[in-house]
């Protein structure tokens, strides 16, 4: 096989590792074919565990690492105190070419601060985000950032919508994705400045997208647009609102079904169907935190996830590799600059 | 009865006005029997509707206005051009003595514009929010800014924090509620400058509410606090967010109750149940968008109820009045200047 399809995984992280992300890349080896592991943490451990599965053990090489960044570290503390971890070791694979991209279901502060110092961003990029793939009304969307910037301005806002928009062509498939700014209402009066200011930009530039305008939060849910782009503060207070509703939800209806003999009755007779809803939703379809404006793919996975969970978050960043992601938004990033340059000439014309 | 309990309308706001606000303000008599009406709209139509309801008639006044505030006006044009509408006559009457509060189904904008000029703000008071309660996994809980601040500054969120327990203790007769600051999270060190200084000041402060410290998007269904303080643009995504991720839901359940004949079987098993469960989540029982922080009672419905609705939204207007709302913020902002003030002496001896 071809040398580019090589994963390192930091083996170290999330609440069940290693045994989850020895799994996990169990079930990812069998849906890629094409795909090499090289995993990161106490090679006693992984050792063991990958005779467990031998077809894995194949393709796996175990790369051993002293420490393990802890879930509750900060940033700053992980940088300075964690170079030999797990979690610093699978990114430096990266940046020295041994592997293309890095899953790890860790720290997340500590995974964006470490691929940011080592990998660095694109050319181009000012500031990376965090993206992830939802359920909505008419199939699934995107939205960025979630939460690696608080506080964000209008080219910052434009990157995100470049980068979500070539996330949904490379993953999702999407030819010419509908991109829509986040704000507290559709018309263009609404909202601060610098969305103001992103929206003109988007509306005038030749991307390989549709700008839509702005969208509302009920909009999130209904699917309106394929990428939904925001700040990091508003974008992770959204996604977990979101979540938490749906999780009020859901413990709501099973509390419902459980009434009475007869709605217990109900709910026998209803369940190949509740239970498709259930899959719907199941939150390890989209187990996958996408860093994007990284130079290399750096995708975290939830710590709570299971196998399933950790091999999509895997398939993310296997699409991402061989769909050409980084090198889209390259592309479209000198598109904008050189639309901006062309328009600046004509005007001093 | 007392003067005190007379309740301003603007008949003509909403999709279904008058007719609509009509039958809420009966709806509302019988819940209250000491209110007294002052509807403002087209008086032919509105004495028309009174003939059906005897009972209403005897305790509603109409007052007839020209004009009605339509709901695409931008609050500027509202208040150069809406001097005789319905709506502003209704605020006119609060500001004369004539009425306590108001209550109206119309344009949002241009109600709090109206609001802030017609009655000012309470003394101490930098701003105006809209609060609204929605329910969650343990009961109810309040939430503002929703929307009419978009940038807001840590003395603007301790307001706001102010004002959303006052409103808990006087509408949800909760003694001390918890209050919490959203953010991304709930150590101190997350969040930009303006909440941060916010949480400093809530802490120290010797205030009739118990200050939880930050809560994340997930906590707003979790009901983890009864006041959930935040600006008005993540306020705004937030709740319509929650919306449309609940309607989202609710599709899909409806939806996987009708693929099968068991699936339909099991609905009409688990009925009751279920329409419990509906009843719960009912909008109408969470009808009505508080602005709090005006010199004056001022209620917002929203705009497609019905009656039942629009009656919770006068008993919110209702319960504000008759529990001293406004007097208990007044007595808040006092009682927090004079703490920094003794802070500061003590700081100088």
């Amino acid at each position: 096989m071809s040398g580019s399809l090589v994963l390192a995984l930091d083996a170290m992280g999330g609440d069940n590792a290693p045994d989850m992300v020895v799994a996990g890349a169990n079930v990812a080896r069998v849906r890629y074919p094409n795909l090499q592991f090289r995993l990161f943490g106490n090679s006693e451990k992984l050792e063991k565990l990958l005779r467990r599965f031998p077809k894995l053990a194949q393709v796996a090489t175990v790369v051993a690492s002293e420490t393990v960044i802890e879930a509750s570290e900060k940033p700053s503390q992980a940088l300075r105190r964690g170079r030999q971890s797990s979690m610093r070791l699978a990114i430096d694979d990266v940046s020295e070419g041994k592997a293309r991209g890095v899953v790890s279901a860790g720290n997340t502060g500590a995974l964006m601060a470490m691929s940011k110092i080592v990998l660095r961003t694109l050319p181009g990029i000012h500031r990376p985000a965090i993206a992830t793939m939802f359920p909505t009304t008419r199939g699934e969307s995107v939205m960025l950032d979630l939460g690696a910037n608080i506080e964000c301005d209008a080219e910052n806002l434009v990157q995100f919508a470049i980068m979500g928009a070539a996330f949904a062509r490379s993953v999702q498939g999407v030819r010419r994705p509908t991109v829509g700014l986040l704000n507290v209402g559709s018309e263009e009066s609404k909202g601060h400045e610098e969305i103001k200011r992103a929206a003109q930009t988007l509306r005038e530039a030749d991307l390989p997208l549709e700008f839509h305008g702005f969208v509302e939060g009920n909009d999130i849910a209904d699917g309106t647009v394929d990428v939904v782009v925001t700040d990091g503060f508003t974008g992770n207070v959204a996604l977990k609102t979101a979540e938490g509703t749906a999780s009020m939800y859901t413990g709501f209806l099973r509390a419902t079904f459980r009434r009475s003999i007869f709605s217990k009755l109900g709910y026998w007779m209803a369940k190949p169907a509740l239970l498709a809803l259930k899959r719907r939703f199941d939150p390890r379809r989209y187990n996958g935190g996408m860093f994007l404006g990284i130079n290399g793919i750096a995708v975290k996975s939830h710590g709570g996830t299971d196998a399933l969970g950790y091999a999509n978050a895997i398939g993310f960043a296997v699409d991402m590799m061989t769909q050409g992601f980084n090198e889209k938004v390259i592309r479209d990033l000198e598109s904008l600059d050189q639309g901006a340059k062309d328009a600046a000439e004509a005007a001093a014309q």
